[in-house]
Formats: structure tokens, sequence, C-alpha cells
């Protein structure tokens, strides 16, 4: 097959070295990516009962999951969440297959409810949120496209990637994980919803963390502002060893405790008390909002991951321009991959494809041009490989 | 104080010798009676918050609970749930207290979980229902009423109660209690979802049950028949037990073996698969629906158990009617009783109250009047005791 | 068909001789009416769609709407619905015939909101109130029972009826319908939400009534109280024409006008303001609600005019009732009806029914006997006629 | 004041010059868009709400509607919605102010229903949707910081915006405007929902057009092709007045009319047969979607427009790169600006703001420095005559 891909010099400068970033990451806690979380976990589930049952995933598309924030009165030491939060999981499913009716419903509701008990460690997911599902079946057009045998695009629509990382981009995601991981089994004050914003002005970084705390675990306010401290130096440290660059880190600066502002929480999630969330409002597929990036308003998590463009063009971009960067070792400073389907078309084959590359100053483009242009053209072939990784879940798409 | 009470003989046949009686009793895995449950267990945990911060019973009152069925697929030895029911907790609530708010809806949530977790065995409550709760502030008017310090009526209604139970309606009422206690131990095929319908002709007795069996538990069809006829011998057996009569047991009749149609669940309920469910369309305070006896259409379950003449006077009614009997042993063959309050009076003042009752031949009824009257005088003055015994679950309310 | 109908003579004090009656309307604005009225419209809009498409009725029971009471803030001259109630459409029907697929939630919905438009005047439905449906298909063995040709009974179910209606009864029904209908032209600030209660005492009546005023339509408490006393007059003036007894009337006495606490409304509806309501919970089908009468748990509002035993048998029970009454003059005093169905057998030919009468004193039991049967076994016989009167409106059922 | 603004020179290919590029714009009755009108409209009414009792705006976001899609039946000529959409307002406003509760709900229902009924001509409001709000009050602390007198940012953010459009940019957004304004009036049988995606690769433009048609004003597929023909050639007439270059106009590719799929819709929108929808998932604050375009995550419908920096800084944004633009003429190519707060900081005073200028080639940037660091000094200073451009609906935000 002869895909129509187009390899091209960028001349423009790398963002490591423009003047200014800006660069966000919403922390798995955050009402935002918990819809996201939410939304691929019951994509899966929908994935595994239908390769259960049938040997191939059947159409589907979750990704529309609506968090209605509840109310809370956390306290030091204590506090009790008033009225959960609402989240309505909705989208599209196969629900019968030769008059055999399906348990969609059910495979989403599990799906969902272990998804919580897994990431919200402090919410009693039984009865500290309401879980509804409003999922049901798609318009029978697009189930058509669907049920094909072979792969072919549900739409016209593009996927949008870069590599690599710039080392601000780098800290804001690894900051996030490090809170989430290690970190916040050193202080165990620290819920689940954390969000890094870093803004680089020139050679100095700073990073602004906001850190909901657990009350229960929290006894008073000066317990609160040891933890903030701790929190602070740890995360410098860590982020420290990512840079050179002046480091500043900021941690809940909307607190003002002469006030009694702290930010508290009952279960260490924001939505607990106010805050709404929804798919594809946070973190793109790279894990990132990176307003200076080429970005999709493709929304990764829910989409089913055998014929929907929008998930796998963006995955597989990113996926492509990173590969393309290691290749050349520090030859390439920075790649911009785009790709476009056609509606009806198959997956492996798109409208157009092009990888747009800076080259470090003096490297000469054509030794790697051909060699780009192959491993572009090999992961567009090999394109199903992706399905699989995503329905095991060794691909995150948020 | 001297209450409104009035003392009547009443010449009447008693049910025990009228020709015809119907009896209906909805078990506890009816959807109507889920419903009921789920509004009591709902008011006895408010009750039991507000004694724990105020030491006294907040306004409230949940008796709207909603049961939407769901969807489901049940087969011989497996089958699912595909759609979850949909489960609305409504009602009223006093949500804050001197500024103070409440988590009268996670208090909520949490008794309607575990009373589904203790209720229904085969039911994964987790994901194999929807759990919502729509309830919220009341009216400050009445809240204005309630919040006064002595227990005033909180409308002009009534109760009525009588007693004693009829044979057929004790066979009815203890049916259902044993095959949801012992019999389904000895059998675990069989669900929650029981309903016992009662016809008495003359000196016989049909009894007919429709009893949801739970799929996974059940093999095949020739597994089911035998189960069907283990349960129906059983029945019959015990429910020899309390009569003399010529006693016919039947069970599930709507089956057609032949065309395929058993009374299979998932769950062991009906409303897996589109039976609804709701507050006060059930059993009456004692239980049992019976057409030809007085009765009131108030929902007791989920009122609040401190003002709601609607809940008190229709169970101290039917407590009253007992006690009357059991002081006269054989004298009296039937007592109907009726209260009726008066919006803003003291509940332990009623508007108005009477026992009519009806005396077996040649009985002296002088002999009874005032004893009969002081019974009723002194249970009126002593109803806030009742109070407690519903909180407690000393007294069943459906 | 020898149709199994028993007649027999009932010894009992009529109604009309008792020492206490309590009778109660809850009028077509209370909560629990407003759920009937749009239960039964949407059965009945779905029968019209039905019998438009394919010339018979097909299954449904639509009996089981739930009204969550919104929040609002009347004030004299003015006000405001701060939280629409929410009401929520819930039951079964068909869905698609032979591949078709059916309209059956927008039928409904359109029926619901066309409902509300017409009986709650001072709403304003497209915002006033959130209209939801949850209708969906039912279990496919019940579709079965009903998909046969022949009207088969859906269930072992029993209806109950009575004639004639008490001087109280009369005037209960009576007052509601002229308060809603003639009353409410002469004064337009009386809202639809009325609720009369009446208690007889020996010869002394007592008519309660609570009605919601419109608060736009009332600038102060002067004009309330003006309202208040014009309203307690025209309807002591319309209920003294139905009886010599002594008659006392009593308007709004929840009022406490010292207090600032008035009856008033923005929607002339007490569901606007944390009133929750529910199908099934109020009137019976005869209109009544009549603690000391036989009365039917079941719910006629939304189920089903073909199969449903639930509503046909109450219905017809009342009407026999009515007629035995009717043909006799004064020679019969009472008449309670019952008809026992068995699920799966002919509609027209139930398992048991009878006729109790009283018959006037001196009067010759024998000379009615069989003219009361042959009433009886005639209504059975076109008991299908009943069906179109409901679809078309003819007869009400709450 | 000295705001920290920075004038750069950037040294880029202008998208024009670039070799290819995507955009695309979500047409009016898109579920993405609908959830986006329908929560600015929200927003807009709750200001005048606020504005018109408080004399200023009270803090509120409701930026989170959820659409279910429907399940419809579109057949030529006719077809009906079998179940309506469901629509979910969800956000956060002030719900009490000094004791008095406003009527934010039904302010909220209000506008949304209002917003369909002047936005979706062919679908019936009143029974085709459901329409429901979970709006509540939102977390005391950011209401702590919105009610200061002082504007101060309600979170650190940023806003970025670029100017001129490209030529591909401005057919894609006039191309859906035409449809949705003149060109549904001559062909009355095109709905509401419009997607219009356009491709440059180098000198050629591919337009690909969905277009819901309205079934019952398409007699049969003959028809349905002619209107599609027309609309082909209006539309490209239309857009070739926008460019030289080549220009291919593709309508609804998706069809395939052997095997019976056209887009065909009852209501003019998907959103009835199984397409969600939901706030921020689809055209930017410039009413576009251009992935190789600096672009926000951030929803600018529904934010407040007082505080929300998301919202405002997105606009101001783009405000300011068009009017540095059109202060130059043809001596500025392209302008990306972009402005970041920090939260608790006053709205017009950043953190830091920049705006990157593509010169013409020769072009003396020192001429403009100062005039452009002027323009976006002003306008940040009188950022608040945005707010009431917003609240008048006089800037599009979607």
């Amino acid at each position: 097959m002869d895909r129509n891909i187009l390899i091209e010099e960028l001349s423009q400068i790398p963002v490591e070295k423009q003047a200014i970033e800006f660069v966000e990451r919403k922390g798995i806690g955050h009402p935002d990516t918990i819809a996201d979380g939410l939304a691929e976990s019951v994509s899966r589930a929908l994935c595994k009962m239908y390769l259960d049952r049938y040997d191939r995933i059947l159409h589907h598309n979750t990704d529309e999951t609506q968090i209605v924030g509840g109310q809370s009165a956390p306290r030091f030491g204590g506090g009790s969440i008033l009225e959960p939060a609402y989240i309505l999981l909705v989208g599209r499913a196969t629900t019968n297959v030769n008059g055999e009716r399906l348990p969609y419903r059910t495979c989403a509701m599990k799906a969902a409810y272990s998804y919580l008990q897994r990431t919200c460690k402090s919410l009693d997911v039984d009865w500290g949120v309401v879980l509804d599902c409003m999922i049901s079946q798609g318009s029978a057009d697009l189930r058509g496209v669907y049920e094909t045998q072979r792969k072919l695009a549900n739409d016209t629509s593009f996927g949008v990637g870069f590599a690599p990382l710039s080392e601000t981009e780098t800290i804001t995601l690894e900051t996030e994980r490090y809170i989430n991981s290690r970190l916040c089994q050193k202080l165990p004050e620290i819920g689940e919803d954390v969000k890094v914003m870093a803004c680089r002005n020139g050679s100095k970084i700073d990073l602004t963390i906001a850190a909901a705390l657990v009350s229960s675990k929290v006894p008073d306010g000066g317990h609160y502002i040891s933890v903030m401290e701790q929190c602070r130096e740890e995360i410098a440290d860590f982020a420290a060893g990512f840079t050179d660059r002046d480091l500043s880190v900021y941690v809940n600066t909307a607190d003002d405790h002469d006030k009694g502002i702290y930010y508290l929480t009952v279960s260490g999630l924001s939505m607990e008390n106010g805050d709404d969330g929804s798919v594809g409002r946070g973190n793109r597929a790279n894990g990132l909002i990176t307003p200076m990036r080429p970005m999709s308003m493709e929304a990764s998590a829910g989409k089913n991951p055998v014929t929907h463009v929008g998930k796998l063009y963006n995955l597989l971009s990113g996926q492509v321009a990173q590969k393309i960067c290691d290749m050349a070792g520090g030859d390439i400073l920075e790649v911009h991959t785009r790709i476009l389907s056609q509606i009806g078309k198959p997956i492996d084959d798109p409208q157009a494809a092009s990888a747009n590359i800076i080259y470090a100053p003096g490297v000469d483009r054509s030794k790697y041009d051909r060699e780009a242009h192959a491993i572009f053209d090999e992961m567009l072939q090999n394109i199903d490989t992706l399905t699989m990784q995503i329905v095991e879940g060794k691909v995150t798409v948020f």
C-alpha cells in the first residue's frame, strides 16, 4: 500500500527555546480526569465483554461521563459528605447481538464502581456518590459502518501529536504522578485531586500545585501547614531532578489561613463539594494540556479503540512523533505529526499524514527523511496492535 | 386529660364467619415492599442521626421511594442483569440546624445501601441497581409546626386498626415470613420476591404464591419443577398448622413450561426486569392487604415517627385493637379502632377515637366497656413510647 | 357461560346510620392526584396510539409516576419557583411491533405535558417543572400473557366496590369538584391543590378544606383573609344543598396569621414547595378515600384498560353496586361488591364475584336476588365496553 | 499600572503558507454546540437576574451541560422521536443573598427552554426533549474569592488567541453560518445540525459537510438527492467568494443510498438519535477547532463573565490579536497572544501577557512594537467592558 505520508522540515523555534511555556495537568482525582477515567474504564470493560462473547470488539463510545459536584462539610479531624456527587455514565453500546441481549449497563456500572474503588481511596463509593448510567444503543447508521469486517474510519477526523516533551512538560506530568504515587504514601493527608500548572518564563519555572487534603487526617491548621510545607519541599526536590532551571513550587495558593480558608475535603476530591467534571475537558491523550502545542479537541477517553479515529490517530500521532525523535538521537529537536481520516475508508490508509520536523542546526535532513517515512508507514500498518494495548490498559489516554 | 374515646358495640358478622375473604401479602422482595423497606430504613437512620446530634428527632418524611424496574436476561444456571433497576429515594428532611449542615443524603444513601445488602441476598448492590437520592428540605411552614417542643399532629388525618387477624390473614402473613426465613434456607433457589394471596371461600382456603427463583441456582427445568413441588409441599405443611380448613397451595401459576415460561430471575427480584415499585402501594401497617377490612391509605413506611399521625395512629389503632381483644379472652370476636387527629393539636389528645367491638354471643359488654376505654386511654397517653419502638425497629410497619 | 356470582344478604348497619364517618378527597392539584392524572393520561394516550396504528390496545402499565416536590418562595403579590418540581413518568409499554419502533416516550411526554397544561392553570409547564420519562419495555413473560387475542386476566387480583355514596361521601366529592370548577372561576385566587376531609360525628359534619392560594393574585394578608372567608361561605352554601345535617366548614386551619403562616403558593400547587406525590396513594377509583369502606389498594390510574383486573374489576365493582342500588329504589340500602380474577383466565369469567346487600327493613330479598345476579352477569359479559369508556375519558378513575 | 506585557517577534511560517491545514466547525445544531449554547444562555440569564436584583453579577459557572442522545425513527415524509434526548443543565450559582432565596433553577430552565425554541426550529421542545437541571450552590471558598468587590482572577489559568483567520478558517466559519441562515431558508429541508470540516492541502481546499435533513420535508430519496445537489452547489458558490484556491465541496459523504443510508432526522438534530453532547468539546471561543493553532482547553460557554479568566482571557486574547493585525495593515501576517492569570490577583493585571508577531518580510518591527503594547495594555485596562458585551450577547463564545 502506498500511504499518503508527507515528511517536511519545520522552521520554527522549538518550544524548549521559546520564551514562555504554559503546561497543565489535571491529576487523577480532578473531576474532569475522574470523568475521563470512568469513560475509559467503561469502554475497556465493554471491549472485554464483547471479546469474551464474540471474539471481537463491537461498536460503542462511552466518552460522555458527567459528574455533578456534591455538597460536603469538611472540618479538621472529620466532616462529612452532605449530598453525594452524581455521576452519569453516558454513551452508546451494542446492546444485543443476534437476539441475545447483553448486560451492557451492568458491565459499565461494575467497571465504574471498581474504577472509583481503586482510584479514590478516601471515598466511600457505596454511598458517597450516586452512580447512574444512561448508556444505550446508538444510531443504526453508525453501527452499520462499524459492523463491517474491515476496520473503517468512523468519521472524517484528525489526530495530532508531538515529541519530545519539553522539560517543563515532563516536570508537569511526572510531578502529578509522583504526588499520586510515592508522595501520597509518605503524606497520606494528600487526596487524589491534584492539579499541576507550570509556567516557564525564560529560564525560570513556576510550579503551582493545588492539592486537596483529606480532612479526617488533618487534625488542625498547624498540621495542615506542616503538611503543605513538607509537600512543597518534597515536590521541589523531586522536580529539581528534571531541570537545571530555577524552579519555584507553590502549593494551594488560594488558601487564606487568616480567613480560615484551607483546601480541605472529606474524600480528597473537590467533586464532593460543587466541582463538576466532564470527559474531554482536561488532559489530552498525552496526559497534558499544552496550549501552544498542536492539540486535538477529541476526547480520547471512552471512545472505542477499533474504529474511532479521534482516539486512534491522536494516540498514534504521539507514538510516531516519539519514535522519530528517538531514532534520530539529538539530531531532531521536535516532531509534529498529523493524521487525517476519511469516513468509511480503512483506518490504516488515512487521507493524509504528515510529520513536520525541526532539525538541530547543521543536520542533513535527507538522512532522516526516508527513515521517518518508514516509521510512520509501519506504525500505520500496525495500527491495530494499538487496539489491544488500549484494551489492556498498556496505553494511557488521559 | 379527658380524651374523646368512644366504645361502641358493632353488630356485624365477624370476618371469620363471612363467606368470602381475600387477603394478600407482598413479600419483602416485592418491589412495593422494597420501596417500603427503603423508606422506613432511611427514616430510622435519619432519626438516629438527629438523636445522636441533637437528642431529638427532627422533621423528616421519606415516604416516597420510586423503583423503576430494570431489564434482565435470566437463564437456567446463569443469566445477567442487563440494565440495573433505578431506585430514587424521595422525601424531606431537616438539612441544617443552627447553621450546621447535616449529611442527610449520605445518611439516607448509607441506610438504603445497607438495607438492600441485608434484604436482597442475590443482588449485587454495588452495580446491580442505581441508587439515587433527591431528598431535600421541606416547606418552612410544615417545619414550623414540627419544631415546637410539644408533639403536635402534623395533619388532620386518621388511623384505623382491627384485631384479631383471621385465620386466613394469619396464614397469609406467616406463610410469607416462613418462606423468607426458614424455607429459603432449605431451598436457596427461592428469591425474596414472594407474593402470597389467600382466598377463603367458606371453609376452603386457596393459597396462591408467586415466588421468583434465582436462575444461577436452578440448572434446568427439571430442577425448577422439583423445587416448585417441594416448595408447595413445605408450604402446605406449614400452613396446615394454622387451620382445620381445607387448604390448597398453588405456586407460580403463571408458569407455562411448555412455552418455556418459568418465574426465573437473576437476583430473586422481579424489579430486575420491568416491575416497578413504590411506597405505600402494598401492605398496610399490619403487613397485609385486606380489602374487606377497615384500611387507611396512608403509607406508614418512611414517615417520621414523632408527629406523623398517619403513621402513629395506624400503628396505635392496631395495637389498641389487639390489646382489647387479648384482655377479653374469647369474649370479644373482633375490634375495629379509629383515631382522628386535628392538625396542630397534641397527638396524645385526638379529635376523636373509637373502638367498635363485636362481642361473642351472650357476652355482657358492660363488663368490658370500661376496660376497653382504659386501654385506649392509656395507650394514647403513652403514644410517645411508640416512637422509639419504631426507631429501634421493634415495630414493623409494612 | 355460567359465571360464579354470589348474591348474599349483608347484616350490617349501613354507613349512613353508623356513628362516625371519615371521608377524604385529594383534589386534582394535590401531588398524589396529579400523579394519578398523569399516569392515566399517559395510558390513554398510549391506548390511542396503539389503536391508531394496530387497531388494538397493546400491553402497557404506566401506573407509577413520582413527583419530587420543588422549592418555591411565594409572597403576597408575587414570588417565584426556585427549583422546579421533578416529575418522573415510570412504567412499561410495548415499544416495538414487528420491527417497527414506536414513539412511546414522546407519546407519554406529550400526554403528560398537555395534562399539566390543562390542569394546572397557574403553573408554567415549560420551565416550572422538570418532566422526565423512564417508561420502557416490560418483561417478556407478562407481554406473552398480554398479546394473546383473548382478554385474559394479567394477575390474580380483586376489585371491590360499593354503592351508594353516603351523604358525607357525596359532599366530599362534590365539594372538591365545585371548588375546582365554579368556585375557582369566581375566586381565581384559589389554586388547584385542594384537599377536602369530612368527619361526620352523628348528625354533625365537619368539612375541613385546605386550599392553596396563588400568591400573585393575593396582594396582601387582608385580601387573603377575605378570600378565605368568601370561600368558606360559598362552600358552606354549596354543601348545605346536600344535607340537612349540621355542617361546619373550616378552611386552611394550619394557617397562623400572627406568625405569618398563610397557605400561599406561586402555582396553586403544593408540589412546588416540598410536597411529593405518587400514583395510587390518594383517591380510590371512585374519587374518595373511605377507610371504613371496602377498599382496594390497587392504583387504577395508569393501568392498561384491557387486561388489568386491578383497574377493570375495581371500576366494574363500583358500577355494578350502583346499578343494583338504582334498580331497587330505596329497598336496597347498601351494596358491597367483589370480583376476584385468576391469572390467565378470561376477564369476563372471574374466579369469584359477590354482591353483599343490605336491604331496607322488611324488604323481601328474594325479589331482588335474581335481578342483582342478572345485572352482575350482564356487566361482566360487557366488561370490554369499559375499556373504550376509559380510553375516551368517560369514566374517571381517581 | 505597569502591566507585564511582552511583544516578541515570532519566526515561523504563517498558517496561510503552510502546506496543510485542518479546520472544523460544529454548527449550532451539533450536540456539543447545543450544549455550549445552553450553557451560555443560562449564564447570561443568571447574569441578568443578578443585575436586575442586585446591580451586579453574582458568582456562577454553568459550563457543564450534558446531552444524552435520544432514539428516533425518521423516514421520508415523516417519522417520529421515540425517546426524547435528555438534557441536563449542570453548574453552580449563587442561590441566595442575605436570606433571599433566588429562582436560579427556574431562571436556568427558562433560558434553556427559550434557547432551544429559538435555535432548533424542527424540534418540539415541549415534549421532544427532557430538560433537567441540577444546578446548585458552589463551594463556599470559591464564592469567597468571588464576592469581593474587586474583580479578582478565580483561578491560575491562561487564555490564548490568534489573528487573522486564515482563508480556510474563514471559509469554514462563514460556510456554517451561511448554511444556518440564508441557505436553510432557501432549502428548509436542512436542519441545524451541520458540521463543516475543511482540509487544505497546498492550494486545494476540500470542504466536507455533514448536514442532517428534516425527514418530514423530504418526501423521498429523489428529493433528498436533489436537495443535496443544490446544497452542494450553493455552498460551492458561496465559499468560492472567499478564495481563489481550488475548492471542492462534499456533502453527507457517509450516505450510502444503495444501502438505504441517508442522513435523515426528524428534528434536524442528531442528538435525537444517539448522539451525545457536552460543553467545551467543540468549537473554541472563536467558533473554530484549529488543531495546529494555539488553543485553550477551557470551555468558554457558561462560565461567568466577571472573574472567570478561562473565559475572559480567551476572548480578550483573540480580540487583542485581531486589533494588532488591523492596526498594521498587511505588515503583520499573524499574531499569537497569551494571557496568564494568578488566582486572587486583579484580572486587569495578569501575571504575564505576550503577543508574538509574524511580520511581513522586510517590515521594521520597531515601528509596531510600542503600538502593539499600547493596544494590549488598553484592552486589559478595559477588560470589564467585555463582561457586558458577553451578557448582552454581542460577543459569541462558541
